[in-house]
């Protein structure tokens, strides 16, 4: 370190973000959010830019990316932490916030790569729907970019500790669970069973409680979905509507 | 989109981003930067971590990663376009601002990925020194986070019009010049020589003076670099050491 780098140590400056857009999501809860983002290809979000950045020619030529960044505010962290406990190594060691993908890191930058499935322009501006994106709920977006795959995708990178976590054997629906995601997606037009085989198939239990056997409640669109640990899977027990949700 | 999205378009927040590095780089101007991370491998940058961001804990377990993402501050950009007119298609084709990675957008936030060089742990603090990146100096920092490859790497995205850009044929230097490098290298350990074929087998000319053949000037850390088109390739015509500079 130069003795002018040091001088500059005092001089952190501030800067003013401002929201370009908002993310409607199947996930209005931070539980059943996978950790990264393109794990559950069935996730659908739609990304509705915000005035004065939803004009028409600030996404002229997007269409021809399959895949774009996504910048967003991690709302709903609370303040940063020096140290986390991730996931990946069972939630027992601490590695530094810099050295993780944790929302609860300085500033609240969160970014993921996701599908572009189609650009919506309609009087009222403009929607991005993407696919495989981890993103909750009313998620605030800084900043879309198109993807780069010769400068983005650096195969050979070396992980670190943060590999797949080792997913369940499979998971099983009950008949009316069964028949519940059936009639759902008549109504909707939503793959609910693929959704929740994905998510499930994630693991999503908070790294402490990977021993607890009894069952987890998550939601998903507007349902809260019921399973628990059932052998080497995992067995969706009931499904049911939420009331005042969307 | 939804009714209830609808009514969330007037509700843009604004967000406090805060510096947590300083970045020092041999790009003291932006003249000569590679259009993209990665692709000038002898570009070394230290990424200053700023207090209170610069305590040893919070980059624990940084070092098993081979890469990392920089976020940053395109703090030499003035307003934000609607559009501009990238490099490769000829500085001739207007694309909006989100269908590009140019630095004129809204938030200015900025992203490359770069090779992990090492951790420099000192009493005064921490600098990453990293490899790759395309940094102007004293650019501001506001997030790192590990590269994981098992999401961030598509290698079958398809990236539009934004394929590399054929380069020169061969980068030619005067003996003068390669004597110049010579000497610098043994003063400050810096590959000057190298730095500079990189950077102009990328040829940083700006998409409306491709047809010039007259020289062009760029500053790589503290020296003055002269050179011009010839033939199919560049010729490197003089190098001076510049008063003042770091």
């Amino acid at each position: 370190m130069k003795k002018q780098a040091r001088e500059d140590l005092s001089s952190g400056e501030r800067f003013s973000f401002e929201q370009i857009g908002i993310i409607r999501s199947c996930y209005p809860e931070k539980f059943g959010i996978p950790r990264q983002s393109g794990l559950v290809e069935e996730a659908e979000a739609e990304i509705i830019l915000l005035p004065p950045y939803n004009r028409d020619e600030m996404v002229k030529g997007l269409e021809a990316f399959s895949h774009i960044w996504v910048h967003f505010i991690f709302h709903q962290a609370d303040h940063w932490r020096s140290t986390i406990r991730p996931p990946g190594l069972g939630g027992k060691v601490r590695v530094g916030i810099f050295a993780s993908r944790s929302p609860h890191r300085p500033n609240r930058l969160g970014m993921s790569a996701v599908l572009l499935k189609e650009i919506q322009k309609t009087p009222g501006g403009i929607a991005l729907l993407v696919q495989g994106g981890d993103f909750l709920d009313k998620t605030p977006v800084v900043d879309v970019k198109p993807y780069l795959s010769y400068v983005d995708a650096i195969a050979d990178a070396s992980t670190g500790y943060s590999g797949r976590s080792i997913p369940p054997e499979k998971v099983v629906f009950t008949e009316e669970t069964l028949c519940f995601c059936a009639e759902y997606r008549k109504k909707t037009g939503r793959k609910l069973q693929e959704l929740i085989e994905q998510v499930l198939f994630q693991d999503p239990r908070p790294a402490n409680q990977r021993g607890r056997k009894n069952s987890f409640g998550m939601m998903l669109w507007d349902v809260n979905v019921c399973w628990k640990v059932a052998g080497e899977g995992v067995e969706v027990v009931s499904i049911d509507v939420l009331k005042n949700v969307r």
